[in-house]
């Protein structure tokens, strides 16, 4: 069993997407198990009620402590993981929270709704995850993609075929150009190194790519990069100007 | 109609989640028209593959440009949008983005998926997009929670009660700390000052709280801000010291 997953949510059917993700087949294969909890369960409220009002007033709907805190306290009976809030104050997600959550066998999200949860549920939460700088219905669109980063690199939910460690932001640089057949597209053609049969150059040329494109694009990135003597020479060559 | 959004992409079935947000409830009212394009019937080849190995050896498959080119070229008979793909090298998407593509009429995004597209395709693209500095396992993944970001800020999709502009982001802060019902919760109780009924106080304990969280959790956005001349003074004043 590589790692287990609890998901409480106002909004468990959401989560069915992940079986049509390699998720589904992880969980198929028993590497990976999820589960959602729907936190309207847990309510005392004789109508089923999960919000209300905010103390102080102000727009929008506040989610009530007591079912969202009973609903983590079922769910930790079995599983030890830490409970991670998606919400505005964490730390952003990157490849490296996904490299280390990835390594834990057992993990719980919550997911906030309407405009978030009682500032006293954060005494039961031990992590708070951003997934960027921008407002979404609902944690569950930040869960999504955050659940879906881990679990990729937790082994065996990919083939080695697909576990490919030359991906964009693995080591800190954009991936170089991939291309395909044909050989030549609508007039565009594949650049020539690719059909030489020279790996060493091959391997040397997309390095270069991955350099000049992250050097363009995220120059945050390229100032962080510690170069290797390789990778000085090639950015100060001009054999591999061509791309 | 508010908006049309065009989705080129592998998994059209992924897209079913917005069926279940507010997305959903913008389309019943035609606020919001989503439409999805199978990449894969827009392929010219007889066993309908999409992908091929890479030029230069490699892990991994690339989507091959023919089959995007000619989904785009159909996309773009009835969509006058934007192209926007999905990508590691994009722009890093944030609350600006949504806001100013909320104000577009059409827009049209391409998931890419296994190891990326062709670099060819990248003629037909207007603009790049990436969700965040970590791997996922498709476009899909990335496009979901942007759509979800951008829609929510189009007139009418939200209600004048949820379209809250003091969220987290929305002016550069971290939004305040809420709290609902029961006053005293497992012994934790609402900080006074919110029962008061004293609606100036609580206005500048609110803003004291998100300047002071945002400077704790995100100092890089605190140094962004620009202080009033009362923001200034709450931050000097002893007053709403007690959170």
């Amino acid at each position: 069993m590589g790692m287990k997953i609890d998901i409480l949510t106002l909004f468990p059917d959401m989560f069915k997407i992940f079986d049509q993700s390699i998720i589904g087949k992880a969980q198929e294969k028993s590497i990976i198990e999820v589960n959602t909890f729907n936190i309207r369960d847990y309510t005392l409220n004789k109508h089923k009620k999960v919000d209300d009002y905010p103390y102080g007033g102000g727009a929008g709907m506040v989610m009530a402590p007591q079912p969202i805190v009973d609903c983590i306290r079922t769910v930790k009976k079995n599983n030890k993981g830490k409970v991670i809030f998606l919400g505005p104050r964490g730390k952003t997600f990157n490849q490296n929270m996904a490299r280390e959550l990835s390594e834990e066998s057992e993990l719980i999200f919550l997911c906030g709704h309407y405009e978030g949860i009682d500032e006293r549920v954060y005494s039961y939460i031990d992590m708070e995850i951003s997934l960027g700088d921008f407002v979404l219905t609902g944690g569950e669109m930040a869960c999504i993609p955050i659940v879906d980063s881990i679990c990729r690199m937790v082994p065996g939910v990919l083939s080695s075929s697909e576990s490919y460690t030359e991906e964009s932001f693995y080591n800190g640089v954009l991936e170089y150009p991939q291309y395909t057949r044909p050989e030549d597209f609508e007039g565009k053609r594949v650049p020539e190194i690719l059909t030489s049969g020279h790996h060493e150059n091959i391997r040397k040329w997309r390095r270069l790519q991955s350099l000049k494109l992250t050097k363009d694009r995220r120059p945050d990135l390229f100032a962080k990069l510690e170069f290797s003597k390789e990778d000085r020479k090639l950015l100060n060559s001009d054999k591999f100007k061509d791309y």
